[in-house]
């Protein structure tokens, strides 16, 4: 049986996580990877901190150089958050030749090439299977079985606080103010909650999940990112009379040498799979030449969930006898071919305060039909405020350019556009 | 770049769509694997039939001896289908120290411990995503992300043939028979369905993945087996209106040293997320300690979606540099601690016939009292057809052999137990 000895970085949630899950899992551990695991060092930022699991205080150190230094550690496993010093540390690891295995999105996804390039420089292996949708092995599947595929396009409910959120504003008709804050009372949203709810969160996922499904670098800061601080239920529930389920949807498409990347509110139909990932859940939606589509959901966030991931990579880099990068997508440029655009073609959702006057429809009408942007669906009600009444449309699929420029061009007397939602499915 | 030298065993629909993947895939298999995949020797029972696939005629051979004993060839890909004698020859090249790689759920069910002791001996792989699910990767996630886990519980839809009828029965009202002939029509149903729709194929794949994830052998004997055969639309109609959905379930948890394993039609409540997977799609359904609930849903069949798993796997495999198999989910036996039991706990559905007369109430819920069987629900329509009404009940959670006990029980003349459909969810 193999001793692996491995230090931590960081012991909050997620690391009191991992630590739960080793103990008492040590006959699993011998059965099924013949390891055995020996926890020597752990970072903290305060020693004398009272914490959920039950780590002895003798193991616990604020300095990194314990855990960083120390020859018999072989696997450093981080959990700090945060892109510094975390990558500073995570460099040094993997330099040195110790395996790495990282819960941490952001600084994977801002760090990704310089990370991939130490692992290969220090011949040490690079795991990070919970930086993205916590339990669910989305890296593993775009990493091995996947590989057969061209994947085309990604999509994604890969942040749990926003799916919540938008969950009970669609089933309860809340407000966004109102469930934000009581999800923050439960736990489900941070103190400060813009990583989540202004898209950071799910554009480091992007990043990272389409660097591998496109085999090539997708830099963090070419995602497209729009949150949902702006989304009012009014517009949930036009979308939920029209048939449409609201998702702060994760989209990574490829088309030749062209790529897409962005995370914003989307419409979604309800009868698509991901329309039915509810709560905190998370889920993954892929389409690739040979499998089609295929979705994997389950928990995206938690202490177990995320130590699942975890461990699992642990005991994978236990038994890794070599660790293989032949893969441009680790490269810090991306392929010179390819193309981002921001001017994708997606059907759009519009709503509007329009004047009540005859010629104002005709007048709408004609700004889209100038960038040639064709109607699919259009409803007026006939209930006219203050002279102004509602009208919602949704065009048929068009160029996101060609909808911006024929609303920008509507007359603001005549029209007012309240807001803008792409859908998707 | 490795050149990696293969022979196919079979070249039908299976065969044909790898060699369709394979061909124009060089670029990506060199960026992704570093490989060069060269197909040396294809065999068939016919090299002179028509082919879906342009496999040049001479690689075609009728002589197993020319894939199983070229040394040049060091991975073999089986898709032949059947026990025999695709399992003698997978036996042969892996003691000879060649890899395989194979679709062929009956051959590793049934000979599970002999090809992975074969596997052993030779130092060879043994590869066979796509012996389950297709282009879903449950074998993948099995083996690997998830051996960080205890899992209590696989719930799967795993034929696509009975997904298929069953949903159009649900949605179209259709009697068994005649979407059966429809599905035969459409290429969606063998001519002899029967592997299908009597729950082989599924209970084939459940001894597959049981095996893994209880880490230990669970022979395809201890399957239990109903099929669809039986199944009226007069249940599926009662089903539906009490806000259930019926599949066939492939069942397998685990309770300390408990297992069960199964395959029957079953109802879902309507939320459940595995009632939402129609037509042949297929789904599987894992609880684990850590994961919690977790959901992989896709193409389980097709030309393409197989090959998408083969592909894997052999992209995996041309790059392994060592098997390893500690667990003894491969040894011979299932580990002596552990009982199958037959017992099993869930709800049942019972749609009976019974005499319109004072006592019938009295005389069934007696039997079901007296077998401690407590009632969840239960409909009487007062509409009776001869002296007789139907009168459908869901028992509360409650043994299998309690309610077999208690139905037996009841007086022939009284009432007429018509159909038994265990619910889960």
């Amino acid at each position: 049986m193999k001793e692996l000895v491995i230090g931590f970085l960081g012991c909050g949630n997620v690391g009191g996580g991992v630590w739960k899950l080793l103990e008492g899992f040590e006959k699993e551990l011998a059965q099924r990877a013949n390891l055995k695991i020996r926890v020597k060092k752990v970072l903290v930022r305060n020693v004398n901190k009272a914490r959920t699991c039950s780590v002895p205080q003798s193991l616990l150190t604020t300095c990194p150089e314990d855990v960083l230094c120390d020859p018999e550690i072989t696997l450093v496993a981080e959990f700090m958050g945060g892109e510094q010093p975390a990558t500073e540390y995570m460099l040094r690891a993997l330099k040195s030749g110790k395996t790495v295995v990282t819960a941490n999105k952001m600084a994977l996804a801002l760090n990704w090439h310089r990370l991939h390039e130490a692992a290969r420089h220090g011949r040490a292996g690079l795991y990070y299977e919970a930086s993205v949708c916590g339990a669910i092995p989305v890296i593993d599947v775009l990493s091995g079985p996947m590989q057969s595929n061209r994947i085309s396009s990604i999509m994604g409910i890969i942040n749990g606080t926003t799916n919540y959120i938008l969950s009970r504003m669609y089933e309860q008709g809340e407000d966004y103010a109102a469930v934000l804050a009581d999800a923050q009372k439960l736990g489900l949203a941070e103190p400060d909650p813009s990583s989540d709810v202004e898209g950071m969160d799910a554009a480091y996922k992007l990043s990272i999940m389409a660097s591998l499904a496109f085999h090539t670098r997708v830099p963090f800061k070419q995602v497209y990112r729009e949150g949902i601080t702006g989304v009012t239920q009014e517009d949930i529930a036009w979308g939920k009379e029209l048939g449409y389920v609201m998702k702060l949807l994760a989209v990574a498409k490829r088309e030749g040498d062209t790529v897409e990347v962005r995370v914003h509110p989307t419409f979604l139909p309800k009868e698509h799979p991901l329309s039915r990932v509810h709560d905190s859940f998370n889920a993954v939606y892929l389409s690739g030449h040979a499998c089609k589509e295929m979705m994997l959901q389950g928990r995206g966030a938690g202490d177990l969930p995320t130590a699942s991931a975890i461990v699992g990579d642990i005991m994978r880099a236990g038994n890794a006898t070599e660790h293989f990068f032949p893969d441009s997508a680790f490269l810090a440029e991306p392929d010179v071919s390819l193309q981002f655009t921001r001017n994708w073609n997606t059907r759009f959702f519009v709503r509007m305060s329009a004047v009540d006057a005859p010629g104002t429809l005709e007048k709408i009408a004609g700004c889209l039909a100038r960038e040639n942007v064709s109607i699919a669906t259009m409803v007026q009600r006939d209930a006219p405020v203050d002279g102004r009444l509602t009208l919602v449309l949704i065009t048929h699929s068009a160029p996101e350019m060609s909808v911006q420029a024929a609303l920008a061009a509507m007359p603001k007397a005549v029209c007012q556009v309240q807001s803008v939602i792409r859908t998707e499915g």
